[in-house]
């Protein structure tokens, strides 16, 4: 009798992405040693906060990872946040250990202010993860983000309702400061309820983070209020529906940034200035993905440059009435002098 | 002292839309005619429902037309769906008759069931305003639709989960048969309540469809119970970004239909197949429009043509093991012969 269907789906989708860190990873292997020294074996971490999705990770990693010559790691992070949570990590390595995850280690984080109390536990979480990555040159980093965590992300960048690239989700592989590929999350096609049910009929003991069912954090509210009510009207597809947007969304806005991307340099002048004209014969999209790359590249910081600022600084190309100069985040400004557009620090 | 501000911004709104009209207009008047002629004044038309928001356009257009030696008419659709819907029709026209608007009209349809009562409703719907354009050589049709339309429309565009064009929403300008850029949306940037307000200050009585309350629809479901959630968990500009997501897919959109129309040429060999090698080389969201836009030349119909069909012709392309043919919408077969991409009714 094979496994539940739960833990054979977890199983899968972590086979399949070993396989691929395994393919990432071939080229830079050191031809001159031999193949199969034990101490060359790839190591794969997971992060793991304890919660059902990293423990149901962990736990089809740990069994996966043997099978192909791959060593498994876990990181928890102890962000520090809730009285006890030193206690917390240090059973969440216990359970990795248990597992037979080597190394297995909590890190504590100091989680600054940054952007709000949510972007500001990220960053401190990534920095942790990327630094231990590092220490123990792990080939590739799990995260447990399921189709649900997706769904979530695609409507929180809806909100924010500054286009393609805001509604493309998490990526399945991404980079870090130390390595392109590093963070990969082999759950963002398999359900939240899958994870659960993998851990249960395991019989692997999860934490429910309260931080998840308090309607303080945005994401919280869309999780247990939002989506639900948008379930409902719309109908049960609703978050794979998203996923899919996710997933439809990257790809539109890559082709759009590489379009960008090679038309920039065919709408400067010898000196390197934007001619209006050029960039009025661009398409919409293209043209503002030009102006926003040039904001950025002035000064502006891109979490803080919207689609109005966009917009504004576009009609002085397309609604061109002699208006003066527009000021922009970072103190850039952007204005219109004899046919070229000059966006620079004021 | 001016008009109440909502009357204000719904004439502002009608105000601009009906210059764009008279700019596009321009070039078709014949030059040998004196331009004033009254019977050459051009005439728009709005289609009226009698509530809130298509009454609120008829008396912006009532009032805004004459000054711009524009005629201003209305149309009404009996859809004849509830028991005394001629009835209300009747009182629509003589409403609008009030408001000044020549000519005043209702035009009785007959529904059909294709695609559902919703589509069946609108197909019906707007091939009598096309029907009554032609009679009347109107030069634009008005349409009352709102922010909040325009919100939903985007939440059921992604609640299908097939991508950018689909979140793009109601365009401020599209054609019919008759004529490219016939139908106009005023309103669009406008909220329900401002449309709502402005009735009531000009005690324009208005009449509440019964079907948009109903919770057997999908978009009434969304207006009463999805979209007030959503903003309880997202916050209140959320209708605001979705339309504003509306306006940046649609640019996105139309980009890369652009260059998947550019690059269909390309990755074609001399007797018109396409090559899988050259398709490879293009970026994913170009290559799957291409795709698309082959199936659909080859007879599949394009509302059946969903996301996982791509995807699947798209595998033969990226995913190469020698699968067989695929079976398509519309009895379209799509498969792989010696490198090139062969979509075909089979």
């Amino acid at each position: 009798m094979g496994p539940h269907p739960a833990v054979a789906a977890i199983r899968l989708a972590v086979r399949r992405v070993l396989h691929d860190v395994l393919t990432d990873h071939a080229p830079s292997l050191d031809p001159d040693r031999v193949p199969d020294t034990p101490s060359r074996a790839p190591l794969v971490l997971v992060a793991c906060s304890g919660g059902a999705d990293s423990m149901a990770l962990a736990s089809a990693l740990a069994f996966e990872a043997p099978k192909l010559g791959i060593r498994a790691g876990g990181v928890t992070v102890d962000h520090g946040l809730q009285s006890g949570s030193d206690l917390r990590a240090d059973e969440v390595v216990l359970r990795l250990t248990e597992l037979g995850l080597a190394p297995a280690e909590s890190v504590a984080v100091t989680v600054g202010r940054d952007g709000g109390p949510e972007a500001a536990a990220r960053d401190a979480r990534y920095a942790a993860l990327d630094d231990a990555a590092d220490r123990h040159e792990a080939a590739a980093v799990l995260l447990g983000h399921t189709r649900d965590d997706q769904a979530e992300t695609v409507l929180l960048g809806l909100a924010r309702g500054s286009g393609t690239r805001s509604l493309s989700g998490m990526a399945a592989v991404s980079g870090g400061p130390g390595a392109d590929r590093r963070y990969r999350r082999p759950f963002l096609h398999l359900d939240r309820q899958t994870a659960r049910k993998a851990c249960m009929v395991q019989s692997l003991p999860v934490w429910d983070d309260p931080h998840n069912a308090d309607p303080a954090y945005t994401r919280s509210r869309l999780r247990h209020e939002g989506l639900p009510a948008l379930e409902k009207a719309l109908g049960k597809g609703v978050v794979e529906a998203l996923a899919r947007t996710a997933q439809l969304s990257r790809d539109d806005a890559d082709a759009l940034d590489a379009w960008a991307g090679r038309a920039e340099a065919s709408v400067r002048d010898a000196a390197g200035l934007l001619e209006c004209a050029k960039l009025y014969a661009l398409p919409p999209a293209v043209r503002r993905r030009i102006l926003r790359r040039a904001a950025i590249e002035a000064g502006a910081p891109a979490g803080s440059l919207f689609a109005r600022h966009i917009e504004e600084i576009d009609r002085l190309i397309t609604g061109w009435r002699g208006q003066g100069a527009i000021n922009l985040p970072g103190k850039v400004v952007a204005q219109r002098q004899g046919g070229r557009l000059v966006i620079r620090q004021g």
